[in-house]
């Protein structure tokens, strides 16, 4: 198979870092351009990466925060700009871009490119598909923006999806351990985090309305759901207590196992 | 007033530490004995304390570990035996000692003495209170054996009780952020607990069974209680999310905030 070109839009912060990750050796498709901001376009890939990887383990301490290694395909690949991908031939983008530069992807899309986008932009926007490919995979057809939702939810809706197949929902109570990672080479003051328990709620962060909201648009389906969402002093990987109140009664763990 | 003597059972435990920070400047009490295991009774409290608090350092790392300073008051105090205990004239006892180690409570109870125990050994014999002061101080009275509840119980109740007081409670669910101290001295493998988050479902320290049957007790009443308990790194202090059910409506968050 003839591998498709993409371009990654937001290389170079954390998710576009580990975007590269995933997409380096990718059966399916082939780097074709790195796309960062105008401070970081004509820099090398790798002297960004490495800046931004030392930067988060000085701020959170060398004991406590390990370097993801750069992929060496992607040596001497130099990030380019906006306006290079705009008149490029890419026509599939993977973009990471915050919340505040989503009209980079609608100047995509107007162009008639295909944009999967992991930035909250529209993500709640009626005409835009919200997809975990394992849930609602049919919801990308003939699409060309598809977004994909906050980490927490994409792993949580693997859970519930079977179980809501099989058993049918009724409740759905959620705590989370959510890691450092989560929020990026923003950074928390390490004071927060450091050997404790943050609380997300009514912070900026949104955590526990967009998990509600997007659950609710994964499923599609309104299901009454309670969400506390906290970080813990972890690297990577977020953890969640997942409870809920079944339709039809659930008789054994091993029918339960059964499902997934 | 003049100050009740007293003696610490446990007294070079991490439970043991604690307790002796609290009581060695408290208005009521005067430490008149620290007892230790046959290992320890001889050696000054200063030694063990020192060298106990160093291990823990150097088990969890320099860097995620902080040292409790010992209480100069105790200085040049040597650890007694249990023996020395049984023949001294001291008649109230604070009790850290672990479950096995339970039959210690009794020979002292079988003296006369009133032994207040943080220990799990008989917590929950019917005969025998389990108090927070705050709760249910009233048990407390003509009884010579009295126990406190698990970490986690103790502080939950303090919440639970003037709620229910007001509302009336139908459900709890609890989900526990729970501190690495709470495993005292033992220590877990670092690689366990370091950077992690470490569930006790199925754990042998039977944490979410504890809790269930201990809040039962001391509120003396049987609600209906889901738990789910995990530790954080986090060297000291529980974090718990706690989500109930009142039988009579909450109707605004200030009305909750008046109950306590």
């Amino acid at each position: 198979m003839k591998k498709r070109k993409i371009a990654i839009l937001g290389a170079t912060g954390l998710v576009g870092r580990r975007l590269a990750e995933l997409l380096v050796d990718h059966p399916w498709f082939e780097i074709g351009m790195l796309v960062g901001s105008h401070q970081s376009a004509g820099e090398t890939y790798e002297q960004i990466w490495q800046r931004k990887e030392t930067q988060l383990q000085l701020h959170y301490g060398i004991d406590n925060w390990q370097k993801r290694s750069f992929p060496e395909k992607l040596k001497n690949i130099v990030i380019r700009s906006f306006n290079d991908l705009l008149h490029s031939d890419i026509e599939y983008i993977f973009s990471s871009v915050p919340e505040r530069a989503g009209e980079l992807e609608q100047k995509l899309l107007e162009k008639g490119r295909t944009v999967f986008s992991n930035s909250p932009y529209g993500r709640f926007e009626n005409g835009n598909r919200l997809v975990v490919a394992e849930v609602n995979s049919k919801e990308m057809e003939d699409q060309s923006f598809i977004k994909s939702p906050n980490c927490v939810t994409a792993g949580l809706v693997l859970t519930l999806a079977p179980l809501r197949e099989r058993y049918g929902l009724e409740q759905i109570s959620l705590t989370t351990y959510q890691s450092i990672s989560g929020r990026g080479d923003a950074k928390y003051p390490p004071e927060l985090v450091k050997g404790n328990v943050y609380p997300l709620h009514c912070s900026q962060e949104h955590t526990e309305e967009y998990i509600v909201r997007e659950v609710r648009k994964v499923l599609n389906q309104v299901i009454p759901t309670s969400v506390s969402c906290n970080r813990v002093w972890v690297q990577e990987g977020h953890f969640v207590d997942v409870r809920v109140v079944t339709t039809t009664k659930i008789t054994s763990d091993q029918e339960v196992r059964a499902v997934f």
